[in-house]
Protein backbone atom coordinates (compact mmCIF):
# COMPACT_ATOMS: atom_id res chain seq x y z
CA UNK A 1 0.00 0.00 0.00
CA UNK A 2 1.34 3.72 -1.07
CA UNK A 3 2.03 6.04 2.58
CA UNK A 4 -1.28 8.22 2.37
CA UNK A 5 -0.63 11.59 2.84
CA UNK A 6 0.13 13.06 6.20
CA UNK A 7 -0.96 16.49 7.80
CA UNK A 8 -0.83 18.94 10.98
CA UNK A 9 -3.07 21.31 11.84
CA UNK A 10 -2.18 25.08 13.77
CA UNK A 11 -4.61 27.10 15.22
CA UNK A 12 -3.18 30.36 15.80
CA UNK A 13 -4.82 32.78 18.36
CA UNK A 14 -4.60 34.11 21.91
CA UNK A 15 -8.55 33.11 22.21
CA UNK A 16 -8.36 29.62 22.32
CA UNK A 17 -5.67 29.40 25.07
CA UNK A 18 -7.50 32.54 27.52
CA UNK A 19 -10.44 30.16 27.54
CA UNK A 20 -11.94 32.75 25.65
CA UNK A 21 -13.07 30.50 22.61
CA UNK A 22 -13.92 27.03 22.59
CA UNK A 23 -12.30 25.57 19.40
CA UNK A 24 -14.07 23.76 17.11
CA UNK A 25 -11.48 24.26 14.08
CA UNK A 26 -9.79 20.92 14.86
CA UNK A 27 -12.50 18.82 15.08
CA UNK A 28 -13.89 19.58 11.46
CA UNK A 29 -10.83 19.72 9.97
CA UNK A 30 -9.65 16.14 11.22
CA UNK A 31 -12.86 14.88 9.70
CA UNK A 32 -12.40 16.66 6.69
CA UNK A 33 -9.33 14.93 6.40
CA UNK A 34 -10.20 12.03 7.34
CA UNK A 35 -12.94 11.68 4.33
CA UNK A 36 -10.05 12.48 2.04
CA UNK A 37 -7.93 9.69 3.43
CA UNK A 38 -5.00 12.14 4.71
CA UNK A 39 -3.94 11.56 8.64
CA UNK A 40 -3.82 13.89 10.49
CA UNK A 41 -0.83 13.24 13.16
CA UNK A 42 -0.31 16.55 15.38
CA UNK A 43 -2.05 19.70 16.30
CA UNK A 44 -0.60 23.11 17.94
CA UNK A 45 -2.25 25.78 19.63
CA UNK A 46 -0.46 29.06 20.00
CA UNK A 47 -0.56 32.76 20.78
CA UNK A 48 -0.76 35.23 18.20
CA UNK A 49 3.32 35.53 19.09
CA UNK A 50 5.43 35.98 15.73
CA UNK A 51 8.25 33.81 17.06
CA UNK A 52 6.05 31.23 18.55
CA UNK A 53 3.94 30.94 14.88
CA UNK A 54 6.99 30.87 12.94
CA UNK A 55 8.57 28.08 15.11
CA UNK A 56 5.56 25.95 15.01
CA UNK A 57 4.80 26.44 10.98
CA UNK A 58 8.93 25.42 10.42
CA UNK A 59 8.12 22.55 12.69
CA UNK A 60 5.75 21.37 11.41
CA UNK A 61 5.89 21.93 7.33
CA UNK A 62 8.83 19.88 7.60
CA UNK A 63 7.88 16.89 9.02
CA UNK A 64 4.11 16.67 7.45
CA UNK A 65 2.52 16.46 3.63
CA UNK A 66 0.21 19.59 4.46
CA UNK A 67 0.04 21.74 7.15
CA UNK A 68 -3.28 23.71 7.67
CA UNK A 69 -3.37 26.79 9.75
CA UNK A 70 -6.20 28.54 10.96
CA UNK A 71 -6.66 32.39 12.39
CA UNK A 72 -4.51 35.76 12.02
CA UNK A 73 -5.36 36.84 8.89
CA UNK A 74 -7.91 39.48 9.19
CA UNK A 75 -6.98 43.59 9.52
CA UNK A 76 -6.29 44.32 12.85
CA UNK A 77 -3.15 44.45 14.51
CA UNK A 78 -3.08 41.06 16.24
CA UNK A 79 -3.30 39.25 12.84
CA UNK A 80 0.14 38.15 12.38
CA UNK A 81 -0.32 34.90 10.79
CA UNK A 82 0.74 35.78 7.18
CA UNK A 83 3.88 38.16 7.77
CA UNK A 84 5.02 35.45 9.87
CA UNK A 85 4.53 32.72 6.74
CA UNK A 86 6.51 34.86 5.41
CA UNK A 87 9.06 35.26 7.29
CA UNK A 88 9.12 30.95 8.08
CA UNK A 89 9.62 30.70 4.54
CA UNK A 90 12.21 33.44 4.10
CA UNK A 91 10.18 35.35 1.83
CA UNK A 92 9.26 38.77 1.30
CA UNK A 93 5.41 39.70 1.53
CA UNK A 94 3.25 42.38 -0.84
CA UNK A 95 0.08 43.40 -1.78
CA UNK A 96 -1.28 40.25 -4.25
CA UNK A 97 -2.79 41.87 -7.11
CA UNK A 98 -5.59 39.60 -7.34
CA UNK A 99 -6.34 39.84 -3.72
CA UNK A 100 -6.86 43.49 -4.24
CA UNK A 101 -9.02 43.35 -7.25
CA UNK A 102 -11.08 41.13 -4.92
CA UNK A 103 -11.16 43.16 -2.05
CA UNK A 104 -11.60 46.64 -3.50
CA UNK A 105 -14.72 45.12 -5.81
CA UNK A 106 -16.32 43.34 -2.80
CA UNK A 107 -15.50 47.05 -0.29
CA UNK A 108 -16.89 48.92 -3.18
CA UNK A 109 -20.41 46.99 -3.50
CA UNK A 110 -20.59 46.88 0.20
CA UNK A 111 -19.75 50.44 0.63
CA UNK A 112 -16.48 50.10 2.84
CA UNK A 113 -13.94 52.06 2.91
CA UNK A 114 -10.62 50.26 1.31
CA UNK A 115 -8.30 51.65 3.94
CA UNK A 116 -4.66 50.72 4.60
CA UNK A 117 -6.13 47.75 7.07
CA UNK A 118 -8.42 46.53 5.03
CA UNK A 119 -5.79 46.17 2.45
CA UNK A 120 -3.67 44.21 4.45
CA UNK A 121 -5.92 41.60 4.14
CA UNK A 122 -4.46 41.57 0.42
CA UNK A 123 -1.09 40.90 1.37
CA UNK A 124 0.42 37.27 1.37
CA UNK A 125 4.09 36.08 1.32
CA UNK A 126 6.02 35.92 -2.41
CA UNK A 127 4.54 32.82 -4.28
CA UNK A 128 1.90 32.49 -2.56
CA UNK A 129 -1.09 31.05 -4.09
CA UNK A 130 -4.68 32.60 -3.12
CA UNK A 131 -7.17 30.33 -1.40
CA UNK A 132 -10.74 31.82 -2.61
CA UNK A 133 -13.00 32.85 0.43
CA UNK A 134 -16.64 32.71 -0.99
CA UNK A 135 -18.24 34.05 2.79
CA UNK A 136 -16.34 37.45 2.93
CA UNK A 137 -14.18 37.53 0.35
CA UNK A 138 -10.41 38.52 2.26
CA UNK A 139 -8.53 35.46 0.56
CA UNK A 140 -6.75 32.59 2.25
CA UNK A 141 -3.29 32.00 0.61
CA UNK A 142 -1.16 28.48 -0.18
CA UNK A 143 2.74 28.84 0.42
CA UNK A 144 4.28 25.22 -0.64
CA UNK A 145 2.82 22.96 1.45
CA UNK A 146 1.12 25.40 3.88
CA UNK A 147 -2.60 26.34 3.84
CA UNK A 148 -3.07 29.47 5.81
CA UNK A 149 -7.00 29.96 6.38
CA UNK A 150 -9.52 32.29 8.67
CA UNK A 151 -10.27 31.45 12.27
CA UNK A 152 -14.10 32.55 11.76
CA UNK A 153 -15.19 28.53 11.47
CA UNK A 154 -17.83 29.54 8.56
CA UNK A 155 -14.80 31.30 7.06
CA UNK A 156 -12.88 28.27 7.31
CA UNK A 157 -15.15 25.35 6.00
CA UNK A 158 -15.79 27.03 2.89
CA UNK A 159 -11.87 27.53 2.18
CA UNK A 160 -11.35 23.39 3.30
CA UNK A 161 -13.97 23.20 -0.04
CA UNK A 162 -11.87 25.54 -2.41
CA UNK A 163 -8.63 23.72 -1.14
CA UNK A 164 -9.69 19.85 -1.26
CA UNK A 165 -9.33 19.61 -5.37
CA UNK A 166 -5.59 20.65 -4.74
CA UNK A 167 -4.75 17.75 -2.21
CA UNK A 168 -3.54 14.79 -2.76
CA UNK A 169 -5.36 11.83 -1.00
CA UNK A 170 -4.81 8.59 0.28
CA UNK A 171 -6.89 5.34 0.84
CA UNK A 172 -10.26 5.77 3.21
CA UNK A 173 -9.32 4.56 6.42
CA UNK A 174 -12.32 2.57 7.65
CA UNK A 175 -13.65 2.49 10.96
CA UNK A 176 -15.55 -0.67 13.22
CA UNK A 177 -16.82 0.00 16.59
CA UNK A 178 -17.66 -2.61 18.95
CA UNK A 179 -19.35 -1.51 22.13
CA UNK A 180 -18.28 -3.52 24.71
CA UNK A 181 -20.52 -3.47 27.66
CA UNK A 182 -17.91 -4.37 30.04
CA UNK A 183 -14.66 -3.69 32.10
CA UNK A 184 -11.72 -2.03 29.67
CA UNK A 185 -9.19 -3.98 31.83
CA UNK A 186 -11.27 -7.35 31.08
CA UNK A 187 -10.60 -6.96 27.60
CA UNK A 188 -7.40 -5.38 27.35
CA UNK A 189 -5.43 -8.55 27.23
CA UNK A 190 -7.39 -10.25 24.81
CA UNK A 191 -7.17 -6.92 22.69
CA UNK A 192 -3.38 -6.71 22.56
CA UNK A 193 -3.02 -9.63 21.39
CA UNK A 194 -5.23 -9.47 18.78
CA UNK A 195 -3.55 -5.87 17.87
CA UNK A 196 0.27 -7.15 17.87
CA UNK A 197 -0.79 -9.84 14.81
CA UNK A 198 -2.96 -6.80 13.40
CA UNK A 199 -0.12 -4.43 12.78
CA UNK A 200 -2.30 -2.77 10.03
CA UNK A 201 -5.34 -2.37 12.18
CA UNK A 202 -5.68 0.44 14.77
CA UNK A 203 -7.19 -0.58 17.86
CA UNK A 204 -8.69 1.78 20.49
CA UNK A 205 -10.26 1.63 23.36
CA UNK A 206 -12.23 4.54 24.84
CA UNK A 207 -14.00 4.08 28.07
CA UNK A 208 -17.52 5.43 28.53
CA UNK A 209 -20.26 5.33 31.37
CA UNK A 210 -23.47 3.63 30.09
CA UNK A 211 -26.74 3.29 31.83
CA UNK A 212 -25.41 -0.20 32.46
CA UNK A 213 -22.49 0.47 33.46
CA UNK A 214 -19.07 1.40 32.78
CA UNK A 215 -18.26 0.14 29.04
CA UNK A 216 -16.21 0.76 26.57
CA UNK A 217 -16.03 2.02 22.74
CA UNK A 218 -13.10 -0.77 20.73
CA UNK A 219 -12.25 0.89 17.65
CA UNK A 220 -11.02 -0.84 14.83
CA UNK A 221 -9.38 1.34 12.04
CA UNK A 222 -7.69 0.02 9.10
CA UNK A 223 -6.85 1.16 5.22
CA UNK A 224 -6.76 -2.94 4.53
CA UNK A 225 -11.09 -3.81 4.82
CA UNK A 226 -9.69 -7.65 4.51
CA UNK A 227 -7.85 -7.22 7.57
CA UNK A 228 -10.13 -4.92 9.16
CA UNK A 229 -12.75 -7.58 9.04
CA UNK A 230 -10.56 -9.83 10.36
CA UNK A 231 -9.96 -8.28 13.16
CA UNK A 232 -13.41 -7.29 14.21
CA UNK A 233 -14.07 -10.84 13.95
CA UNK A 234 -11.74 -12.09 16.46
CA UNK A 235 -12.22 -8.82 18.55
CA UNK A 236 -15.82 -9.82 18.72
CA UNK A 237 -15.81 -13.56 19.54
CA UNK A 238 -12.89 -12.49 22.52
CA UNK A 239 -16.10 -10.09 23.61
CA UNK A 240 -18.25 -13.03 23.26
CA UNK A 241 -16.30 -15.44 25.17
CA UNK A 242 -16.19 -12.68 28.08
CA UNK A 243 -19.76 -12.32 27.83
CA UNK A 244 -19.87 -16.54 28.27
CA UNK A 245 -17.46 -16.50 31.33
CA UNK A 246 -19.69 -13.91 33.15
CA UNK A 247 -17.07 -11.00 32.54
CA UNK A 248 -18.64 -8.92 30.62
CA UNK A 249 -22.95 -7.93 30.13
CA UNK A 250 -22.66 -8.11 26.43
CA UNK A 251 -21.24 -6.98 23.51
CA UNK A 252 -22.73 -5.02 19.64
CA UNK A 253 -21.70 -4.25 16.62
CA UNK A 254 -22.34 -0.12 16.67
CA UNK B 1 4.73 42.71 38.13
CA UNK B 2 5.98 39.25 39.01
CA UNK B 3 5.63 36.97 36.14
CA UNK B 4 2.87 34.46 36.05
CA UNK B 5 3.34 31.20 35.68
CA UNK B 6 3.48 29.79 32.36
CA UNK B 7 1.78 26.71 30.76
CA UNK B 8 0.97 24.11 28.15
CA UNK B 9 -1.58 21.61 27.67
CA UNK B 10 -0.73 18.02 25.69
CA UNK B 11 -3.59 16.03 24.61
CA UNK B 12 -2.41 12.16 24.08
CA UNK B 13 -4.85 10.17 22.16
CA UNK B 14 -5.29 9.19 18.24
CA UNK B 15 -9.53 9.69 18.25
CA UNK B 16 -9.01 13.59 18.11
CA UNK B 17 -6.84 13.15 15.24
CA UNK B 18 -8.99 11.25 13.57
CA UNK B 19 -11.89 13.18 14.02
CA UNK B 20 -13.74 10.48 16.64
CA UNK B 21 -13.92 12.45 19.42
CA UNK B 22 -14.39 16.00 19.76
CA UNK B 23 -11.88 17.51 22.05
CA UNK B 24 -13.52 19.46 25.70
CA UNK B 25 -10.46 19.08 27.34
CA UNK B 26 -8.42 21.93 26.29
CA UNK B 27 -11.25 24.51 26.68
CA UNK B 28 -11.80 23.31 29.99
CA UNK B 29 -8.22 23.09 31.14
CA UNK B 30 -8.06 26.91 29.88
CA UNK B 31 -10.87 28.32 31.37
CA UNK B 32 -9.32 26.55 34.57
CA UNK B 33 -6.11 27.89 34.36
CA UNK B 34 -6.91 31.73 33.51
CA UNK B 35 -8.80 31.58 36.94
CA UNK B 36 -5.82 30.61 38.61
CA UNK B 37 -3.83 33.07 36.86
CA UNK B 38 -1.56 30.67 35.16
CA UNK B 39 -1.21 31.66 31.56
CA UNK B 40 -1.86 29.10 29.13
CA UNK B 41 1.01 30.05 26.25
CA UNK B 42 0.30 26.52 23.83
CA UNK B 43 -1.54 23.15 23.30
CA UNK B 44 -0.52 20.34 21.61
CA UNK B 45 -2.38 17.16 20.50
CA UNK B 46 -0.51 13.83 19.78
CA UNK B 47 -1.03 10.57 18.99
CA UNK B 48 -0.34 7.27 20.58
CA UNK B 49 2.88 7.16 19.32
CA UNK B 50 5.75 6.73 21.48
CA UNK B 51 8.16 9.02 19.91
CA UNK B 52 5.85 12.01 19.45
CA UNK B 53 4.77 12.02 22.92
CA UNK B 54 8.09 11.67 24.40
CA UNK B 55 9.06 15.06 22.02
CA UNK B 56 6.44 17.07 22.87
CA UNK B 57 6.80 15.94 26.71
CA UNK B 58 10.54 17.16 26.82
CA UNK B 59 9.58 20.84 24.30
CA UNK B 60 6.80 21.69 26.39
CA UNK B 61 8.69 21.08 30.18
CA UNK B 62 11.55 22.74 29.39
CA UNK B 63 9.50 25.58 28.38
CA UNK B 64 6.97 26.40 30.47
CA UNK B 65 6.20 26.03 34.28
CA UNK B 66 3.23 23.12 33.80
CA UNK B 67 2.85 21.00 31.42
CA UNK B 68 -0.77 19.13 31.53
CA UNK B 69 -1.35 16.30 29.78
CA UNK B 70 -4.55 14.15 28.91
CA UNK B 71 -5.30 10.62 27.91
CA UNK B 72 -3.20 7.56 27.61
CA UNK B 73 -3.07 6.00 31.13
CA UNK B 74 -6.27 3.31 31.18
CA UNK B 75 -5.19 -0.26 31.17
CA UNK B 76 -4.88 -0.96 27.49
CA UNK B 77 -2.38 -1.36 25.10
CA UNK B 78 -3.20 2.05 23.83
CA UNK B 79 -2.38 3.77 26.82
CA UNK B 80 1.32 4.41 26.60
CA UNK B 81 1.63 7.85 28.43
CA UNK B 82 3.03 6.36 31.43
CA UNK B 83 5.56 5.20 29.84
CA UNK B 84 6.42 7.69 27.64
CA UNK B 85 7.08 10.51 30.50
CA UNK B 86 9.00 8.34 32.24
CA UNK B 87 10.99 7.62 28.85
CA UNK B 88 10.94 11.48 28.69
CA UNK B 89 12.88 11.70 32.44
CA UNK B 90 15.04 8.96 31.45
CA UNK B 91 13.98 6.93 34.83
CA UNK B 92 12.40 3.63 35.35
CA UNK B 93 8.80 2.71 35.83
CA UNK B 94 7.31 0.66 38.54
CA UNK B 95 4.17 -0.34 40.86
CA UNK B 96 3.33 2.31 42.94
CA UNK B 97 2.75 0.92 46.48
CA UNK B 98 -0.34 3.01 47.20
CA UNK B 99 -1.61 2.85 43.88
CA UNK B 100 -1.53 -0.42 44.11
CA UNK B 101 -3.44 -0.44 47.13
CA UNK B 102 -5.93 2.14 46.11
CA UNK B 103 -6.67 0.34 42.86
CA UNK B 104 -6.65 -3.54 44.89
CA UNK B 105 -9.80 -2.22 47.31
CA UNK B 106 -11.69 -0.30 44.24
CA UNK B 107 -11.48 -3.75 42.39
CA UNK B 108 -12.22 -5.57 45.61
CA UNK B 109 -15.62 -3.28 46.41
CA UNK B 110 -16.32 -4.02 42.75
CA UNK B 111 -16.04 -7.47 42.34
CA UNK B 112 -13.46 -6.70 39.40
CA UNK B 113 -10.74 -9.28 38.32
CA UNK B 114 -7.23 -7.32 39.62
CA UNK B 115 -5.41 -8.92 36.88
CA UNK B 116 -2.23 -7.32 35.06
CA UNK B 117 -3.53 -5.34 32.65
CA UNK B 118 -5.99 -3.37 35.25
CA UNK B 119 -2.48 -3.12 37.47
CA UNK B 120 -0.56 -1.36 34.76
CA UNK B 121 -3.14 1.79 35.80
CA UNK B 122 -0.59 1.82 39.20
CA UNK B 123 2.67 1.96 37.30
CA UNK B 124 3.97 5.30 37.20
CA UNK B 125 7.70 6.41 36.49
CA UNK B 126 9.82 6.59 39.59
CA UNK B 127 9.79 9.59 41.19
CA UNK B 128 6.23 10.43 40.56
CA UNK B 129 3.58 11.74 43.37
CA UNK B 130 0.16 10.68 42.84
CA UNK B 131 -2.81 13.03 41.57
CA UNK B 132 -6.24 11.16 43.45
CA UNK B 133 -9.01 10.18 41.20
CA UNK B 134 -12.22 10.46 42.81
CA UNK B 135 -14.25 8.74 39.80
CA UNK B 136 -12.65 5.41 39.09
CA UNK B 137 -9.70 5.70 41.44
CA UNK B 138 -7.31 4.74 38.92
CA UNK B 139 -4.83 8.04 39.84
CA UNK B 140 -2.68 10.54 37.55
CA UNK B 141 0.29 11.41 38.51
CA UNK B 142 2.49 14.14 38.68
CA UNK B 143 6.28 14.22 37.26
CA UNK B 144 8.10 17.17 38.55
CA UNK B 145 6.64 20.29 36.34
CA UNK B 146 4.35 17.51 34.36
CA UNK B 147 1.11 16.60 35.34
CA UNK B 148 -0.08 13.78 34.18
CA UNK B 149 -4.31 12.83 33.73
CA UNK B 150 -6.89 10.52 32.05
CA UNK B 151 -8.56 11.56 28.95
CA UNK B 152 -12.12 10.99 30.07
CA UNK B 153 -13.31 14.82 31.31
CA UNK B 154 -15.06 13.75 33.27
CA UNK B 155 -12.39 12.21 35.38
CA UNK B 156 -9.99 14.68 34.24
CA UNK B 157 -11.69 17.43 35.44
CA UNK B 158 -11.65 16.14 38.84
CA UNK B 159 -8.13 15.85 38.80
CA UNK B 160 -7.54 19.40 37.93
CA UNK B 161 -9.02 20.21 41.25
CA UNK B 162 -6.93 17.65 43.28
CA UNK B 163 -4.30 19.85 41.33
CA UNK B 164 -4.82 22.97 41.37
CA UNK B 165 -3.89 23.39 45.57
CA UNK B 166 -0.05 22.15 43.78
CA UNK B 167 0.42 24.91 41.72
CA UNK B 168 1.56 28.40 42.00
CA UNK B 169 -0.95 31.61 41.22
CA UNK B 170 -0.54 34.65 39.21
CA UNK B 171 -2.70 37.63 39.31
CA UNK B 172 -5.16 36.94 37.61
CA UNK B 173 -5.73 38.49 34.01
CA UNK B 174 -8.85 41.18 33.93
CA UNK B 175 -10.90 40.63 30.56
CA UNK B 176 -13.39 43.39 29.26
CA UNK B 177 -15.45 43.05 26.15
CA UNK B 178 -16.58 45.96 23.60
CA UNK B 179 -18.90 44.68 21.19
CA UNK B 180 -18.25 47.07 17.99
CA UNK B 181 -21.44 46.94 15.85
CA UNK B 182 -19.05 48.07 12.66
CA UNK B 183 -16.18 46.48 10.64
CA UNK B 184 -13.17 44.99 12.22
CA UNK B 185 -11.52 47.47 8.97
CA UNK B 186 -13.05 50.62 10.82
CA UNK B 187 -11.74 50.21 13.91
CA UNK B 188 -8.30 48.35 13.03
CA UNK B 189 -6.42 51.37 12.91
CA UNK B 190 -7.56 53.47 16.21
CA UNK B 191 -7.06 49.63 17.90
CA UNK B 192 -3.23 49.71 16.76
CA UNK B 193 -2.90 53.09 17.86
CA UNK B 194 -3.86 52.31 21.14
CA UNK B 195 -2.50 48.83 21.43
CA UNK B 196 1.18 50.21 20.70
CA UNK B 197 0.19 52.72 23.66
CA UNK B 198 -0.30 49.96 26.04
CA UNK B 199 2.17 47.00 26.35
CA UNK B 200 0.09 45.68 29.49
CA UNK B 201 -3.22 45.24 27.70
CA UNK B 202 -3.80 42.31 25.46
CA UNK B 203 -5.73 43.52 22.48
CA UNK B 204 -7.60 41.56 20.37
CA UNK B 205 -10.95 41.83 17.79
CA UNK B 206 -12.83 38.79 17.00
CA UNK B 207 -15.37 39.05 14.42
CA UNK B 208 -19.24 37.70 14.28
CA UNK B 209 -21.99 38.25 12.24
CA UNK B 210 -24.90 40.30 14.14
CA UNK B 211 -28.46 40.16 12.99
CA UNK B 212 -27.83 43.42 12.13
CA UNK B 213 -24.79 43.00 10.17
CA UNK B 214 -20.51 42.08 10.59
CA UNK B 215 -19.51 43.61 14.07
CA UNK B 216 -16.83 42.44 16.03
CA UNK B 217 -16.07 41.79 19.86
CA UNK B 218 -12.86 43.99 21.06
CA UNK B 219 -11.40 42.04 23.73
CA UNK B 220 -8.54 43.65 26.20
CA UNK B 221 -6.79 42.00 28.67
CA UNK B 222 -4.34 42.80 31.36
CA UNK B 223 -3.34 42.01 34.80
CA UNK B 224 -3.32 45.87 35.64
CA UNK B 225 -6.84 46.79 36.09
CA UNK B 226 -5.98 50.60 36.11
CA UNK B 227 -4.37 50.54 32.53
CA UNK B 228 -7.27 48.18 31.48
CA UNK B 229 -10.08 50.78 32.51
CA UNK B 230 -7.91 53.17 30.63
CA UNK B 231 -7.56 51.17 27.20
CA UNK B 232 -11.50 50.28 27.43
CA UNK B 233 -12.13 54.07 28.24
CA UNK B 234 -9.86 55.34 25.02
CA UNK B 235 -11.28 52.01 22.85
CA UNK B 236 -14.90 53.30 23.35
CA UNK B 237 -13.61 56.30 22.73
CA UNK B 238 -12.40 55.35 19.28
CA UNK B 239 -15.81 53.43 18.76
CA UNK B 240 -18.10 56.17 20.23
CA UNK B 241 -16.45 58.54 17.33
CA UNK B 242 -17.01 56.00 14.41
CA UNK B 243 -20.48 55.81 15.31
CA UNK B 244 -20.43 59.68 15.06
CA UNK B 245 -18.71 59.36 11.92
CA UNK B 246 -21.08 57.60 10.44
CA UNK B 247 -18.80 54.62 10.39
CA UNK B 248 -20.21 52.14 12.71
CA UNK B 249 -23.72 51.03 13.81
CA UNK B 250 -22.41 51.11 17.37
CA UNK B 251 -20.96 49.89 20.64
CA UNK B 252 -21.74 48.46 23.43
CA UNK B 253 -19.66 46.78 26.93
CA UNK B 254 -20.40 43.61 27.01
Amino acid sequence: MTKAPTAAVLLIGNEVLSGRTKDKNLGFIADYLAALGIDLLEARVVADDEADIIAAVNALRARYTYVFTTGGIGPTHDDITSECIAKAFGVGISHHPEAVEILLAYFKENGREPNEARLRMARVPDGATLIENPVSKAPGFRMENVFVMAGVPKIMQAMMDKIAPQLVRGAIVQSRTIVFQGGEGDVAKPLKDIQDRFGDVTIGSYPFESPQGFATNLVLRSRDAAMLDQAVAEVSAAAALLVQEGKARGWSLA
